[in-house]
């Protein structure tokens, strides 16, 4: 049975949610340094543009990771995202993303109460499930919103993905989300998989989300399928700035959606403004090599090292990764 | 009644075939200023990587064109095809495009069995179609296949572009296609779209083919969406080369395609060896100018104007184009 189109292209969605991840997935291009300056910018332009969440960045462990080395937002501290946006007396909500592992969540998320935080994101791979799911049931007790994103889809069988959603369901979790990690998805595989989120989603009573990489230009056609049969939450960075080929642009998820509190022209300024400099000096998007990572359900780190030394050996470079997945 | 999906993601359609546009859509971009060494370079490309269509070009007017302003493409004359391809004893088929109102098609166009040319692909808008369709049957007589691409689809209304569809179908032409000229639709446009192009096809016997720009990075989604539910003809241009935003990529139709015949690299060598230096010297693709005019269905050529005085401007630019269509 196929599923029915959720609204048409003019309809208003009032379950849908914007996500702009632009300070975490795009601090995977340049280790979290952003300025304060920046980051106040891109805060007020969310809350201008009618974006829901703005999401800070990982809550990673000091224990495992060299503050020395990482801008401020690998660790989104509550002091930190206070100094920008103060008691945040506006309607964008505020996320960050603990990944299962990584993050002393126990001590480093305080109560809800104490925290300008409004939401956390548990990041996970299928395997890790039972400890996403203590981080989830830990967070939710603290008074959070959460989402659990289930990364590498594409390296998962639908039996174990199923299985997987099954148990996810019977969390505390208010947002499942589908994670297209390699840039690998089709648009029909996409209506595919989310028709299984989606089922769980309604049998259980949970809000289904995407986040799409650009790998094979498909980020936002991914995402804008995902949204037409049901999906609610929809992750876009600014410019599309994210790991390797990076993310949806939210400037085509924004100009999308019929929505009249979302608004672009923030958004070009800000672009104007921050994001050219930005560009000239960081290097995302979409390219050759995330191209054949992408096409081969193959992990960006290869075409991201290719790109770093500045190599220009296409033909040579598929062989190898039809070498390393062989 | 859903239209279903013809074949799968594994299947190989029979009934599909690639076309590159690059000299053609790319000669916009540099005044079809190609050298020969290029040009003899993508043809054994598109011969080595199972292009099933190579596009030469426009065969215009040079009594409308100054032929010292243009590179050689846009004329395509039969001899200096011959040159590049002799009697051109591969799979690889040749095309050119003729446009209504820009062409001594009568003169210009010889009889097939003279030409190293097989297909004539004829352009035009709704309003010109009495025109398109004497050239159709022209170069019919004079025992080519042929094409019709409509242009600009998505400012005509859907009944009138249904009636030129009939119109059109009562012709001897082989390929109807839908021309995406603004980058302005959605994939579920494009699903609506080709569901009338296919029902005319289906009635009168003519395949339909798919023509996409990449204002909205939606080309290659667009292009596999109307091949899902049944296009046969698939244009792509070499790293999307092409006019403003520039076209879908001919690597990922290449990469998607499960014919065993189409190889990607030799596409790849190609890329490393001549496109580089063509992308430094020359200036298309994905851009925010182009995604505003895409969304807005506009024509590109206020964005190429704005991206050739080098301006960055784009809050004031979004105002200008509302101004423009208001």
């Amino acid at each position: 049975m196929a599923r029915e189109s959720k609204g048409s292209l003019m309809t208003v969605r009032e379950d849908v949610r914007v996500l702009d991840a632009t300070l975490r997935d795009g601090g995977l291009v340049n280790n979290f340094h952003f300025d304060d300056d920046f980051v106040k910018a891109l805060y007020a332009m969310n809350v201008a543009s009618g974006v829901d969440y703005m999401e800070f960045g990982y809550r990673a462990s000091r224990d495992n990771f060299d503050a020395d080395k990482y801008g401020k937002w690998k660790f989104s501290d509550d002091d930190d995202i206070r100094a920008i946006v103060g008691d945040n007396p506006t309607n964008l909500k505020i996320a960050v993303m603990a990944d299962v592992g990584r993050s002393d969540y126990k001590k480093d998320i305080r109560p809800k109460s104490e925290s300008p935080v409004d939401m956390i994101r548990v990041a996970t791979y299928v395997n890790t499930l039972p400890a996403a799911i203590e981080m989830i049931e830990d967070a939710k007790k603290k008074g959070y919103e959460t989402t659990v994103n289930i990364m590498a889809a594409s390296k998962v069988g639908r039996e174990d993905l199923n299985h997987g959603l099954e148990i996810l369901a019977k969390s505390s979790v208010d947002v499942i989300y589908l994670v297209d990690s390699f840039g690998a998805f089709y648009p029909e595989q996409i209506y595919r998989l989310m028709d299984d989120y989606l089922n769980i989603g309604e049998k259980y009573g949970k809000i289904i989300g995407i986040h799409a990489h650009n790998n094979q230009q498909l980020a936002f056609a991914n995402t804008i399928e995902a949204l037409r049969i049901g999906a609610s939450f929809l992750d876009g960075t600014v410019c599309g700035m994210g790991r390797g080929a990076g993310n949806c642009f939210l400037e085509s998820l924004i100009s999308f959606l019929k929505n009249p509190k979302y608004n672009i022209v923030p958004l070009m300024k800000f672009i104007e403004k921050y994001m050219l400099e930005l560009k000239n000096k960081e290097k995302w998007g979409f390219d050759i090599p995330y191209l054949l990572t992408g096409v081969l359900n193959s992990h960006p780190s290869a075409a991201i090292k290719f790109s770093r030394e500045e190599r220009k050996d296409y033909s040579r470079f598929y062989q190898e990764i039809l070498d390393d997945i062989g």
